[in-house]
């Protein structure tokens, strides 16, 4: 990997891929074709692109069963843990509205309520991706989301992946739909003859569904469009190069754009990290995608104190920050701007990504200067409510229409007037 | 006003200006020009479109004081006293984070950070708006953002509102900038030599400054972009006539495309309403705005039962919802989707928009369904933190290994096992 001297203009961001004009032409007319024509349009762009062609969308009670009949136990204990760990840290995250008394019997109040049902697309292709069944469900449940349904794509002979589905059961979701690309996000934003639309679409995707995600933005909520991983390490003379190396790759093994940076006090852990990156490189089964993120988007920065380290985090805003030096805790106090933080040897980061209990989707590309990781706020709406007894209208009712008439707008000075013509009850 | 039948198809939903091609070849040179040319561009784009020659584009102390003192003393009292309460109210949505002790001295963390830096764009035009600068600024303020900037297009002298002057010097904002459409956007996500950027940018504006923010959104944040104004009202038999179409013109008034909704289960009531909207519209200074809006998206329904006038109203979601019938909280407690409810006869709408304490900035078209009105959370964001004893790492280390390869990760997997790897220390 290469070392760098660390200077103020770091920077984590890439040029994202964001589709082009005929990959968006293309999304176009997919959703208004599932829009027209329903489960049809959905079945038929399956047969087109996934070379499936399926009968009826919805998974039966009984694929359900034989998944996780199918599955090793140990690995159903395994998720049945981290939906627990998930469950606990995101039930803090629940809260009330609340209700203000004002004088005259008048009050404020902000009611909290779950949106009511939400859509989950987990992709497809060669893998399986049960932990994004877990991060996307349980922060919904925890909301009081009352319907979840989820979105995935089959293989040519109608199959889903065993992990997903018993992921699903074990969080008591049972509405599922073998479907992908574009016609998944149609089918849940405006619904079909069989497929009720859903007010919210959560979930990654590749560029199709990325595309329909943005495309379907206004008429249903969206989480954000993720981009591809990244990691910032801090670490002193204390941490190990072997750690710090493999937990580097850990997040490069996902994409040939995900970025894996450490930035060091240590002029001999840099050199150290940098010689562990390459020998471990050479043995990983994903090694041509995470060496072609460690030589396009890695890098090692050595600071001279700690405070220029931690400023530098601070720029970057990374989704995830190790921090593996001797008092971690003091130093995360510092830290403004960071998706999800780890703090010493032992917190590697896959333990976030699998088990903690913190969620894994998390803001990307510098977004976490003002973006959060999904959370239970992202699945309920506050509404405000005013009740003005007659007393308090009548203290207030002339200040309010002043501030109307000195924007111009007479109406709303006479509708809170209104209350006052000579009226007898 | 036309009076329906309720039925269950009702919809506020209208087809929103999304702007037209050119109007975004325009904004994205625009935004190229600011980012590359910084100032320069921005006096320019400011010299081209709104006839004025700015040598500096930073109001200066002396010109807020002279705004302040050529107000109505009284204004800024009513200004102020807004103020106050839009803080008391906002106040209650600020929380801390939270720490969750795990066994063997392990614990997960919410780490909750104030947004750096905010922008607010203030639109020009025939009016002054200081209630969009309270209403922008306090949550803000109450957040614990540090940096808040205000950009508003000034007239062809140069000159700035007094009252929204006046409304940011009141809340001790003082960095504000003569600047307006998709250049002010530009200079405040991009920065330029006078003006740092910001991390978010909130605010209404025209076509232009929504297609800018739409553009620079992911680069920075962005509140929702506002539809067109709605109000729909519950109304019974007690319920007076005339107040009711005050209330419905008050946002009819707004913009041709407002919307303004009675749902009602007395026939009676619709017809009385019907004839006073007619007569107060003969009256109103913006009667040709207020009346375009009511031809074309005012209705009145009439539903048989109180369950079928609420379920109307959940499947609308209205921005601003007044419930004015003899025991208006029970049905409140039934309303699931509503940007602002308003309750009783005295609540009447306006308040909310001026004074009350709630906030005026509401999400519209339907989209209350999944969206909430401007908040503090607005202005966080939440960071995850996982701190895993050794005891705890080794005694999970081995599940969320098998969790990563269950999905195909190996370096994720030798990450969280490097821990274990023959190490002495």
């Amino acid at each position: 990997m290469k070392i760098q001297q660390l200077t103020a203009d770091i920077s984590l961001k890439r040029q994202l891929e964001g589709g082009n004009e005929e990959q968006l032409r293309t999304v176009r007319e997919v959703l208004a074709d599932v829009k027209a024509k329903g489960d049809a349009a959905v079945k038929a762009y399956s047969e087109k692109w996934d070379g499936v062609a399926l009968d009826t969308l919805r998974v039966t009670a009984q694929e359900i069963d034989e998944a996780v009949a199918s599955m090793d136990p140990q690995i159903i204990a395994d998720l049945t843990e981290a939906a627990t760990n998930i469950r606990y840290y995101h039930e803090q995250q629940k809260r009330d509205g609340y209700k203000l008394p004002l004088a005259d019997g008048s009050w404020l109040a902000q009611r909290i309520t779950a949106i009511a049902s939400v859509g989950l697309y987990v992709p497809g292709g060669s893998a399986a991706y049960p932990s994004s069944v877990l991060m996307n469900v349980v922060p919904a449940q925890v909301a009081g989301v009352e319907r979840i349904v989820i979105a995935t794509p089959c293989d040519k002979d109608g199959k889903l992946p065993a992990a997903v589905l018993a992921a699903a059961s074990i969080l008591g979701v049972t509405e599922i739909y073998k479907m992908g690309g574009a016609q998944a996000i149609a089918a849940l934003a405006y619904g079909t003859e069989t497929i009720d639309g859903v007010d919210k679409i959560t979930g990654p995707g590749n560029i199709f569904v990325a595309l329909a995600k943005r495309e379907v933005f206004g008429e249903v909520a969206i989480d954000m469009i993720a981009g591809p991983s990244e990691i910032a390490v801090i670490a002193d003379e204390t941490a190990h190069a072997d750690e710090v190396a493999a937990d580097l790759l850990s997040q490069a093994e996902h994409d040939p754009m995900a970025c894996a940076v450490l930035v060091t006090t240590s002029d001999a852990l840099a050199k150290a990290v940098s010689d562990e990156v390459e020998k471990q490189l050479q043995t990983l089964p994903r090694e041509a995608i995470a060496r072609k993120a460690i030589e396009n988007y890695g890098a090692i920065y050595v600071g001279e104190t700690m405070t220029q380290v931690v400023d530098a985090i601070n720029t970057l805003a990374p989704e995830h920050l190790e921090i593996v030096t001797k008092n971690p805790e003091a130093i995360m106090e510092q830290v403004k701007n960071a998706g999800a933080i780890f703090l010493g040897r032992y917190s590697s980061e896959p333990v976030g990504d699998y088990f903690a209990g913190t969620n894994h989707v998390l803001p990307t590309n510098s977004t976490a200067r003002f973006a959060s990781g999904l959370n239970v706020d992202d699945f309920i709406k506050r509404t405000s409510v005013v009740y003005y007894s007659e007393q308090t209208w009548q203290e207030n009712a002339p200040k309010i229409a002043r501030l109307a008439r000195l924007e111009g707008l007479e109406a709303h000075a006479r509708a809170v007037e209104s209350r006052g013509w000579n009226k007898e009850d």
